[in-house]
């Protein structure tokens, strides 16, 4: 043994990763692997197990806890995942318990938003920042909001759907029950989808095959000059822009850390993203809020997921 | 002398309130005069010592501060009103530092919505709660957020001004340099400009003189069946709802509390308020949070007022 450490494991929709990390915030050892979902969150519960027994094997520690983050819905008190939509047949499904009982350390399970935030509130872009709100913009759009180091939580515990905000009520109806939420006008899904709705009566280098257009797409068609693709691009900074005013009036945090994979496409967007807000600061200075990126990349969520373990034991 | 007190004011744009409140919650004697804001600040500080004065002195009690809450912007750490809006010649009037220099006790400024809050988090419908959104839906909308007992504020201490969140793109420019801000379609300001904007091309019981119609006679109105001033008060709704959703997305509070001279006509508002929340519930709990009226009155002010001064001085 060299010491001792807490698991962060970060359970997304495609892989899972297990950490090691010290209370000091070094990662000694990290493994990942495919969580096929299909498969059952029995094998998927396996699976994790024993990327816990390698990592804790391997760095050579003694297990102090684990924290979890995974993609959401999650029930925090029961410990349990509530993800059919991402994680298929991980409905209500307890990794708390079984892990506990495993290993003998205390497990606590969070969103995966929010370890992100905690994990680059404690170690990467937002290091020394009392309010940090992490921006998170993929398939959907998520938040986190990180105050004083701890996660903000609202009424029962419940983590803050950022994403489901009405933007404009002229928008496509969401899941969520609302006409244009954030996540319906300026996530990855909406750029695709309204890129594929103008292919299909205006010429663009697209082209009008609907399989072939998404997000990415979208973006490299805009580099290459694409009035279409500008034109997607431009909405979808307007409402990033638009949605990220009310995070930015309501939360007021000292920066801004933006995440997920449409934020590789984040210089298109800056320039409307930065006017958005200069024309809504007359009240509050919004403008002068940092907005920047990620530092941790993916290992935000297992740095993340063991910070939440040390603080639930009050380390 | 009959114990100590702390002193609450609430500056607004018509009258000033002074009050003694005791460490327990109990106001001891309470004054108000009018500001007069346009005989100028120095004249309104003259008036302010004398009621201070004249509680203290009726109380019988010792003081052991001065709390105040103003009609926003406010500068706390200057001790500063910023107000030339709703009281005109108030721009950078240091208040705190002559009261101090006069009573010789610590003096703290905050912002009217946020002490209001504060109040009705101590003593009135929100005691006992975590987490307390009030929303004030008057001339304008303000809110105040308060967790744990303490104001909820942002990056350099700055208060939210949750009334300018924007709420529908294709609304009406307001001075916060947003289109279709929350205030700019659900204050009572908005709901008279929209009942005049129809009344000039629409029969309606308001007559089409402009002078003559405000929130109020659109809700009287409405309540007499005038169905272009039903519509108005509908749409207010609405928009209220869109808002609220909004503010419950991101701040998810155990309640929120209603007040300001619109919310007399919550009985016009309610159903399509409801509506918007339920419809927009599928993600989180938000119409599970319990809507309810202020219960302090005028006396929110005083008391959240002293109350934030105690906050200050550890008591």
């Amino acid at each position: 043994m060299s010491g001792s450490a807490v698991i962060g494991i970060d359970i997304g929709g495609t892989n899972v990763r297990v950490g090691a990390v010290t209370l000091e915030g070094r990662l000694l050892c990290a493994r990942d692997a495919p969580i096929a979902a299909r498969q059952g969150p029995q094998a998927g519960l396996e699976r994790i197990t024993a990327l816990i027994e390698q990592v804790v094997s391997t760095a050579r520690v003694s297990l102090l806890g684990i924290g979890i983050g995974s993609t959401g819905p999650v029930d925090r008190q029961l410990g349990a995942i509530q993800n059919p939509y991402t994680l298929p047949t991980w409905e209500n499904v307890d990794i708390a318990s079984p892990l506990r009982g495993h290993f003998g350390v205390p497990v606590t399970l969070e969103n995966d938003g929010d370890v992100a935030a905690l994990g680059e509130s404690w170690l990467g872009a937002g290091r020394g920042l009392s309010r940090l709100l992490m921006v998170t913009v993929g398939t959907g759009i998520g938040i986190g909001y990180i105050v004083d180091g701890r996660i903000f939580r609202g009424t029962a515990g419940i983590h803050p759907e950022g994403g489901h905000i009405p933007v404009d009520p002229s928008g496509p109806l969401c899941y969520c029950g609302a006409h244009g939420c954030w996540e319906s006008l300026a996530s990855g899904t909406a750029i695709g989808a309204y890129a594929r709705e103008l292919a299909l009566s205006q010429p663009t280098a697209l082209g009008s095959d609907p399989e072939q257009i998404d997000a990415r797409r979208v973006a490299e068609a805009a580099r290459a000059g694409d009035p279409l693709a500008i034109r997607v691009m431009q909405r979808g900074g307007l409402y990033l822009g638009l949605g990220l005013v009310t995070n930015l009036h309501l939360y007021l945090p000292d920066c801004v850390i933006f995440t997920g994979g449409v934020m590789h496409s984040y210089d298109l967007f800056e320039a409307g993203l930065r006017d958005t807000i200069r024309r809504c600061s007359v009240m509050s200075p919004l403008d002068r809020i940092p907005l920047r990126m990620a530092a941790l990349g993916q290992q935000a969520g297992i740095f993340g997921a063991a910070r939440a373990a040390m603080i639930e034991a009050g380390s």
